[in-house]
């Protein structure tokens, strides 16, 4: 919204009035008898809500705009930004809309699509940009169906820029940003959030400051719940706006857009999209230095942070929005300065929740997607409803399927070159693929000095959790017990915990050990003979790329491995290992060989052979110790295997 | 079915084979989303097939026959023998049914309305039994469809005994048990599991031994799915009759009919009525101590355990059913001895599941009526399904409403005179009250050397699992904290605990511990101050008799305070404190201060004005403290209340 235009007209306000404390119909509908201890109550609440929550606790928030990559692989870098710049704790994030860019298509790097994933993918409270100008009723009409649809709950309503000189009224469209906030309104009742720009030095194109002001007044009063204002330089600009807006009865959230200054270059642009002047005190320290981008940055976090400080110190900003221009390290921190940043990412539940409104009641999950939670959501993404605090033995409906193996939720974001690096050039034998696995456990580089820091089924680095169990694993690793996803068992942990905890303070969390690995059927006989000792204290499930699946879970029921007792509710038991989805996600752990590993290497290559021979005869196998209070015995069947062995 | 008579026409055989090991309908409704993890397999399946299972797997079993009573009184005598016959594991109960004593009714003490305890309030699969004769067609679908109603699933189809000397036929009704058994299959299909009788000695009316054979077929042809036999005195008899019925193609089920000898006089009038003969040997013993009813009842109970003893060794036969006549002595003792009484009675949950189809998937309840179960589910009967698994903050439909204070399962099984024994002919002030909860807890005599072995709130002892309070819980009845409920805390015992384990073996299972009380609005006030410094451990609340309620439960969340960890399983959590349904046991437990105890005594008089004075004035207080794996705190805080107020 940094080049948004403002509308001129003087549409009559209309008699709605800010409807940002009434509680939405939505909402109600999740008072269903199973629903879900609330652990986490921003995940019940809509935006408008939450704002005045935190608003009234006294907390301090912060937000952050970006704008929708140009290319695939800067798509898949800004999920990854997503993923870390949501572990600071955003209220909610925000994605422009680019009219030229195609922004509500189906392509991977457009506003809708970025925003979709911003929401159902990466669990971000995420409002979408849409402009209004050269586009028909209808087109718009479709667009908001269509976030309606990706779970997308908060508008950010514009007017845009025209698409010529001249500035031309569309025969069956809108002409200002008012017009778009009443059309949602009309179409689509209190559904969708509603968020508007002000103009702290009022719009360059409008009168006067004070007839801008109106017309800010006129979109709120068409249902706007809140406004997120334009950048500007100094504090003062900000409180004196606020004020004024007040005195005219403006009463809805009004957040400052902070702007960080990162680069000379990128400050110059903006100030002539959006028509500012830059101070000359500012002016004054940067041109001196504007060849020396880390001395700008410095003194542009410094800039940010004393305004920041100011603005929440005057009392009347309870929350700042920042406009990152898709980089991470100038606004994180100001934000760390500012500390507001989450230092200590409190987990929810010990996987990232999506906030999809249909996903809320989500609870439990399979353990399998641990590490790829966006493959599960996309992979469930056409259920109707979701276990509700337990799977139960029949709650599986069908998984997505695995033929869109092209797809972007399941590619890795490391590119090909150093995926060779990482998992080999050539392949000589299964043990240069032991090697692999091995290194990425370890952590040391592998024979040609490079670091192993993702896996095909696993795309960051060992988890710090999985650290606990690091020599174990080395040691299995080595001998082709070829792991690729475990957890300790843990006997009643502070939530707090830093490493395991999840959950609300007060409580005290649980596991049961697993382990889970692909190995040879040789391995496999062996160890199905040792399991007997083991029979009524390990589960286990042994199958194939063929499906033949080897199990002595009883019936077809499910598993819990990770669950958390808290003061005042009920139990929550986020992971289970589930006999059904089990099959569903064999299918997928398989296809990862071949598509993310077997296909860097040219066909009838013996490095891609060597892959394809251990896709076709290795066995996936997923072990669970039920004797949580005791030491995890799976170290013991593996060791008992390699000595029935030998 | 001891005076059972036999039809004796030839109606042709249906085509409808043995129904046993088709599996019903019904079933497969229960697999829905939320399934309850199957604790115990038993729960889920209909009569027939928990046979055939059982018999597939070697099992023994039993089943227990009893009539109806005559009183109220001896209605809720019988009842107490239903839940501590239940507990050595029955497969089954059965009740049978007098046209005389109009069995079909509302009274407490019909057929239809003592199955229907059995089946709902006492957790037993119960099958009732149904006579023809004399009956019209109506009466008999009017008597099925409330069964039915009621949650029974099982129906033993016999003919009954003609109204005078003269047998006719009815117009508009049946003559025979095959009609009953084609009927119900007519207007039921498969709902019902059927059982009908068998004559080992053939029926006294049949033409002869072979054509009761061929009658029994077409019971079986039209849709029975298991028979149960007349009493006989030699096992040969038995072994005899089976094979007898194999060689014509009768493959269902057969249960031999045990009648262990319990005196004189009631062997001699059953004789009477089953026109059976005992045997010479038999007499010769039997005569010449006929005034010893220990001597007789040892000699039936010998020769019932040497009879079942060669039936089962013969390994034709797998579950013995036993004429009880309502005693409990001697079939106990038999069962004793044959080893197939359950000395282990593991819960599968840590209260008594009932058996009523619909209820099946509840597994979980509010803590409050642990002592009282029976008027849970019937003040929960019209309640359309059961929470699953967790309960869920808006899970509490409203509760039945105390209306029905005479109701008979609120009622206390002690009579009135020895309930002024135990709880004092005369109260003089508050502190005999205190003295009455004292009594009940430490088990030693009151002042008038009366033990108090029940209370409003408790009609049983003291449970073994609160003997671990024992000490605290005296000291603080005698200071006026009168406890009516509470647990200790649990940090993982095996499910196989003697006192505190359920469900099956190889778990763990947890509690956290609570106190539930009442006591004066002074030390309420005490107590608040107190609890302000356990704000985040411990959760309360407290209620008088108007409503007014203090509590710090978060949102209306309820708190899980059991719950177990199985292998291959999810977390089942089988209580909770529900601050909603806490209200509605509010009513209840402040009725039974006035309808079981103040109302023992005159109106006006000074007794009834200090259980009146407290019913109107005291409060009742839930603590839970949420830190299960540290001492329990609570008697702390009322050692701090205490010294507040001192």
């Amino acid at each position: 919204m940094v080049n948004e235009t403002q509308h001129t007209c003087s549409a009559s306000s209309s008699s709605r009035s800010d409807g940002g404390s009434s509680s939405g119909s939505e909402s109600s509908k999740d008072n269903s008898r199973c629903s879900t201890p609330v652990l986490d109550a921003d995940r019940h609440e809509r935006l408008r809500d939450k704002m005045r929550r935190r608003q009234d606790a006294g907390d301090k928030w912060f937000s952050l705009e970006f704008f929708p990559p140009r290319t695939a692989n800067g798509a898949v870098n800004l999920i990854s930004r997503f993923d870390r710049m949501g572990a600071g704790g955003p209220l909610f994030i925000d994605v422009t809309w680019h009219p030229a860019g195609d922004p509500g298509s189906d392509k991977e790097t457009s506003s809708m699509i970025i925003a979709n994933t911003a929401v159902n993918y990466c669990g971000l409270e995420t409002i979408l940009h849409m402009t209004c100008c050269n586009q028909t009723k209808d087109d718009i009409t479709g667009h908001l169906q269509k976030a309606k649809r990706l779970g997308l709950k908060n508008i950010m309503a514009l007017r845009g820029d025209p698409a010529g000189e001249e500035w031309e009224e569309e025969v069956d469209g809108f002409d200002y940003a008012v017009d778009l906030v009443k059309h949602i309104r009309n179409e689509f009742d209190d559904y969708f959030d509603i968020c508007v720009a002000g103009y702290p030095k009022g719009h360059p194109e409008a009168e006067s400051y004070e007839a801008d002001l109106r017309h800010l007044k006129e979109k709120v009063f068409a249902g706007a719940d809140f406004i997120i204002t334009q950048l500007f330089f100094r504090p003062e600009t900000f409180l004196k706006f606020m004020k004024d807006c007040q005195a005219i009865g403006i009463t809805c959230p009004i957040i400052p857009g902070i702007f960080p200054i990162q680069g000379y270059h990128s400050l110059r642009q903006l100030v002539k999209l959006s028509k500012l002047e830059v101070p000359q005190e500012i002016k004054d320290v940067i041109e001196p230095i504007k060849d020396n981008d880390a001395a700008i940055r410095n003194y542009g976090v410094e800039l940010a942070v004393s305004m920041c400080r100011e603005l929440l110190d005057s009392g009347m900003v309870h929350g700042l929005h920042f406009y990152t221009l898709n980089r991470e390290v100038a606004t994180t921190e100001v934000l760390k300065r500012l500390g507001i940043w989450k230092e200590d990412p409190r987990r929810p539940l010990p996987w990232a929740v999506s906030a999809h409104p249909k996903r809320r009641v989500e609870d439990v999950r399979p353990i399998f997607w641990a590490s790829r939670p966006k493959s599960y959501i996309y992979r469930t993404q056409e259920w109707d409803d979701f276990p509700n605090g337990r799977w139960g033995n029949s709650s599986s409906p069908a998984f997505g399927e695995l033929k869109d193996y092209y797809l972007f939720y399941l590619k890795s974001k490391t590119p090909r070159e150093e995926l060779l690096k990482m998992w080999g050039e050539e392949l000589t034998c299964e043990e240069s693929v032991f090697e692999v696995f091995t290194c990425y456990i370890t952590g040391e580089p592998n024979r040609n000095g490079y670091k192993v820091t993702c896996m095909p089924w696993n795309d960051d680095p060992l988890a710090t959790e999985t650290n606990l169990l690091k020599d174990q694993l080395e040691k299995v690793n080595r001998r082709g017990i070829l792991t690729i996803n475990s957890q300790p068992n843990i006997n009643g942990k502070p939530s707090t915990d830093p490493i395991v905890g999840w959950g609300p303070s007060g409580g005290y969390v649980f596991q049961k050990a697993y382990l889970e690995f692909f190995t040879s059927s040789e391995i496999v006989t062996a160890l199905l003979k040792v399991l007997k000792k083991y029979e009524l204290r390990v589960n286990y499930h042994i199958v194939n790329v063929k499906g033949q699946n080897i199990t002595n879970a009883p019936d077809l029921q499910p598993n819990a491995v990770t669950w958390g007792i808290f003061p005042g509710r009920e139990i929550i038991q986020p992971t289970v290992v589930d006999p059904v989805s089990f099959l569903s996600w064999k299918d997928e752990a398989f296809a990862l060989w071949i598509e993310q590993w077997a296909k860097l290497y040219e066909e009838e290559s013996p490095s891609r052979m060597i892959i394809q021979y251990i896709h076709d005869n290795y066995y996936l196998v997923n072990l669970v110790d039920n004797d949580f209070p005791l030491d995890n015995c799976l170290w013991q069947v593996v060791e008992d295997t390699f000595e029935l062995l030998n």
